[in-house]
């Protein structure tokens, strides 16, 4: 197995040659760090990575959780995990001091999630969703709830969860139908169905918090008739004893991959004895939940970057130690075999999947950034991040999982026979990398939240500060020659994608929502492509100022190395906008005029 | 689970109204075929599919073939599908009848092929592989050597295999190192290693006969050193006896999927005593193989065709049952759930899947067209179909291979979660079909073959016939308003296929060879979205001649559905050769300039 899961290089190059995350800590909240905290932080969470997480991947892999006697049993490194990340603050390393957290920025937790996640992305994900639900839970729980509930949740003693998905509802949130009956005492009773909870039940904790969405009986029909609950597996009776609290785990799925962590099944209530407790106000939930979705978007961002950065890794190494074939031309048979890295089908592919992988790690650093300067700025400044923020995060979500699919895809190529098969560990990721263009929110739901919400919201405030963010590289670029060609492409592309979308603001005028939104897959894939020029534009940057300094031969090598990986992504991959935009442009409503009826054969 | 894995109306359009096979009839070798005749084939071919292949799918794949005391354990079916295939005259089909064939025109059996691949593809492969080997043997092998070794292929008692791979030399077929040292009674000792070998070894059969390449001792360096020999398992001792031959099978790989088949490693007489018999002359053996081979990529694009068609009924299936969600602008929650097949984004995902899985299968109808012409018809005739055989086979090798795996990743998408489960099948498809790319050929390979060899041999000959071929399509078209639009985007993306093969022409001239071929797999991409606008035109004239006749209702939906799957190819799918032609037209050889130490990081 290939010793490489990620580059602590490229880490470094994008946290302070990119984005200067060092100088976060001159905000008062982020005071107490410095740059070598983070370096700490990154090599102790590399540490971990690499002697606990690593090791385990395949034998996780060979050993999904089952279901037995009532128990989900799992892998012994969750158990080794959860006590690492509950004592080491992994858990709690973003929130504010007074809530026993570290005050980190999410820029370094999140680089911190991303090796995690690409040492073994299964094994990473339990504290993941414990912080989501904590972070849930102080935003809008009352204070006996977070008394209740979070500490053991920091601590990795209990697992918190978030419970949406239902049989009859899938990613029709609003169709979802667990009822909660308020017992006058401020708690309810909750009844109903979830399925594909991810370590909705577990042996590696004492207990689990469901962060679950319900309706109040008498609610309103749709999104606004749903609220949300704390809803535990085992409730804490007064002195602290745990009972059981009527959730059964009635399945765990037999998945094609992440199969280290259990994907559940539950049926809550059926014997009318499942307390929950509400989180915020009757019929507000989904706006509550969707703080929690958007961290897990990003983080569904970062698992997948994690997995094909360890996937481009294994690629590269076979691809350096591999011997066959000789160089195009070369007539000597007797020659010895060059080196696959050699031949310039496996170099593209080896380009493709770092142009992936490090612009999508490139883009979730620049998201976080976006997050941490939400969270310490005010007024315009403030509502400028949070609304770069919220229009990136579709892009964030699904660029690095439809790309990360194909750049796994190419990863296997690079070995192939060998590659297909289980010696290599390219098969796993490639399996295991499928799960995330479709949880929180499938690359379609992701599309229509981009052009249906984001792109017009505030008459288009976001896309335009995107713009404009985007316009600042193209000018900051204009001092180097070498970035010319590079930011011309990008400023056409930029260009493109706004009549694109004028475009189809026309065509919801004229022909309505349904018009407007049958491509906004095709758009969104097409605004992601805008974004990784953008992103590569800005690492160029970086490499442009870091070579005036005349850095020494290994340096210079990878920085060499980076600005190539621009040119293919400028060259190779940025033109696929053409075709995009050439079908968008089109008025031809082909899905709408498809009826379900012509599928007949 | 689906109870449809293929569709006998989309079969017949494509053998009757699209292509004419049964005008094949007319031709002697033919005569004894007729269109009923034909119908019976398909008809059987179906029924085996579905009552011996399709009910074991699954359970083939939970029990993959395992290495057991030195012999290979394939699962039960294997046994009864030889049989069935043998008794069924399905291995000799297409052979002549003084071989024991039917004279079965290619067209029908690859047909049969297909419907094999969608209902079980690890099962089908068992009796291509004796087909391909029986064929080489009764093409260049001796009297003796068809005598000893065919009968009981075309039985289905003995498997037949092509044993190519080594580890060493991997695609690299210049570099095997197995070696065969004559005896001088006629045969050799053979020593070595092969890998990857499918059906290498089983339990299914009495005996295996190996189709293996091998280096004669003081053979030249290279592939012009390279001799075919027949290597059994048991060899026949006289009186018919058979004893071990002297081949172990040292590992069975553990694979993402195809685990149906056994992939062996074989260990070739490791005590001196295996014995070999020449096929064809000495050092000739490569383009003995290479018929294999060929025959071999078009089952490769069938099986890829077979399983994505399976997986796209799979994911329609789907889509017609499970309600969620609403039409886009419906305000009413109280309104009932619609199935998703309502909504656009799941059309067009499952118009991608039929526009690739019906495209590939009628390119794959096509290349058989002219293997059947090419074999019945002489002189000028016979070598442009000959031509066009060989300019297509790499096409249609890649094109359902590559489009293959997307098309089946997005037949899981429109299941969401449930897709990523083994509830369902779609899982396992995408396990499956990941072989495609890799095996006879990567899509590298392909590509080298298409751009370094076809396009440009006899001097354009077979480009310009194909040329001549889509212009011919254009022409016909021009007699239905309805096809304008259609043709003149094809005439568009022909016509810069051609200049940017100029240009590629001219940057051999400029800059060698190294750098016209180092995009050949873009080529190849862009080559294949012109073959498949062809396909899709070519089906469209099939489509209008048909409506002319004023057919019923159902049937009209069909013609409807295809005239829009062709719209959906046009408009979503040919227009990234765009992106393609722009890259190609660059001269910035940017995979030549990135060297291998600037992958450090």
């Amino acid at each position: 197995m290939a010793a490489k899961f990620a580059s602590r290089r490229n880490l470094s190059f994008l946290l302070y040659e990119v984005f200067d995350a060092a100088s976060l800590s001159r905000y008062p909240y982020f005071s107490s760090h410095n740059r070598r905290a983070f370096d700490l932080v990154v090599d102790s969470a590399f540490s971990m990575a690499k002697n606990l997480m690593w090791p385990v991947l395949k034998e996780m892999d060979e050993n999904p959780p089952e279901l037995s006697q009532g128990v989900v049993k799992v892998h012994p490194s969750v158990v080794q995990i959860m006590k690492e990340c509950g004592n080491g603050g992994w858990i709690s390393a973003s929130f504010p001091e007074d809530h026993g957290g570290d005050q980190l920025p999410l820029t370094l937790s999140n680089a911190a999630r991303f090796l995690f996640a690409a040492a073994n992305y299964s094994l990473s994900v339990y504290a993941d969703l414990s912080t989501g639900a904590a972070h849930l839970l102080l935003s809008f729980g009352r204070k006996e709830l977070q008394e209740m509930f979070v500490p053991k949740i920091l601590e990795g003693k209990w697992q918190g969860t978030m419970a949406l998905t239902e049989p009859q509802a899938g990613s029709s949130l609003s169709d979802i139908i667990t009822t909660a009956t308020p017992q006058g005492d401020g708690t309810y009773r909750i009844q109903g169905h979830k399925i594909f909870i991810s370590a909705g039940d577990h042996s590696g904790v004492e207990n689990v918090v469901h962060l679950m969405l319900a309706r109040i009986e008498g609610a309103p029909a749709g999104v606004k008739g749903i609220s949300l609950f704390a809803v535990p597996k085992k409730r804490v009776e007064k002195g602290g004893k745990l009972t059981g609290n009527d959730i059964t785990v009635t399945q765990v799925y037999h998945k094609l991959g992440y199969r280290g962590t259990p994907l559940t099944e539950l049926a809550i209530g059926e014997k009318g004895d499942c307390h929950g407790y509400l989180v915020g106000q009757e019929n507000r939930g989904l706006s509550c939940m969707f703080q929690m979705m958007n961290e897990a978007r990003l983080e569904v961002g970062l698992g997948a970057t994690g997995i094909a950065t360890a996937a481009y890794y294994a690629a590269l190494d076979y691809a350096q130690k591999r011997p066959q074939g000789r160089k195009i031309g070369q007539k000597d048979m007797t020659l010895p075999q060059i080196t696959i890295i050699e031949h310039a089908d496996v170099k593209r592919m080896l380009l493709f999947q770092k142009a992936v992988v490090e612009g999508s790690l490139s883009l979730l650093m620049q998201c976080s950034m976006y997050s941490d300067l939400a969270m310490v700025t005010q007024g315009e400044e403030k509502e400028k991040y949070s609304l770069l923020l919220d229009l990136l995060t579709p892009i964030a979500k699904t660029y690095p999982s439809e790309s990360g699919v194909l750049s796994v895809s190419a990863g296997i190529q690079c070995l192939g026979g060998y590659g297909f098969c289980d010696d290599f560990p390219l098969e796993q990721y490639y399996r295991d990398i499928r799960i995330h263009p479709i949880h929180e929110g499938t690359t379609g739901i992701q599309a229509m939240d981009l052009l249906g919400r984001k792109v017009v919201m505030k008459e288009g405030r976001a896309s335009a500060l995107f713009f404009a963010e985007v316009n600042a590289a193209i000018a900051a670029a204009g001092k180097f020659p070498e970035l010319a060609e590079k930011a011309s492409r990008l400023s056409d592309a930029m260009e493109r994608l706004q009549k694109v979308t004028m475009h189809l603001i026309g065509v919801a005028q004229e022909s309505g929502p349904e018009a407007y939104l049958a491509d906004a897959t095709l758009y969104l894939h097409f605004f992601g492509l805008v974004v990784m020029g953008w992103q590569w534009l800005v690492q160029a940057l970086a490499v442009q100022k870091a070579m005036a300094e005349r850095p020494g031969e290994r340096e210079n090598d990878f920085y060499r190395g980076k600005m190539l990986t621009a040119e293919y992504f400028f060259s190779y991959e940025l033109p696929a906008h053409l075709g995009l935009a050439a079908r968008l442009m089109e008025k031809n409503p082909v899905t709408l005029n498809m009826r379900p009826e012509f599928f007949v054969d």
